[in-house]
């Protein structure tokens, strides 16, 4: 099975009120060294099986993430073939 | 600077409604070929200018990671460190 991610962030223009609420937690939990936090979101999508993951498909996920998954007006987003070998953050390793 | 990212998803057996609307979706959109989409978050922290990347800096970040960005309970979530020269998402190249 294939496994592709979109990683979507808010333009960096954009202000990001949990990305800041977590900076300003740290110093209550004792974590320093640690002087800037953005939170997005991250799609895993599987393809079926023994898609090809030619042009097409990518973009064919380059349509999705930019219409559905992605607010083009203050996110951005990153399309990522992973590898699936490598555990999804679902599994114990994560 | 240096970036690192941490990645938290639902666990594999924790309903996940929003993945499921995403792939509700896909028909209105004519997207076919994505039998499955699970959606998480995505955390990216900056460190410190000339921060050594050594073990303690990470035991900081799982700790941050389980106490405050994910719910062990439900939630798994994984550690990453990021090339910075790879754009961050919140780049054009997103």
């Amino acid at each position: 099975m294939t496994r592709v991610v979109v990683d979507v962030m808010l333009k960096p223009e954009i202000l990001d009120p949990q990305g800041q609420a977590v900076l300003a937690a740290l110093p209550r939990l004792g974590v320093s060294g640690i002087v800037g936090v953005r939170q997005g979101k991250r799609f895993e999508l599987e393809l079926e099986e023994g898609t090809d993951l030619d042009g097409a498909v990518l973009a064919r996920v380059e349509h999705l993430a930019s219409t559905l998954l992605a607010n083009p007006v203050i996110e951005d987003y990153a399309v990522r073939i992973e590898d699936v070998s490598t555990p999804s953050v679902g599994s114990p390793a994560g």
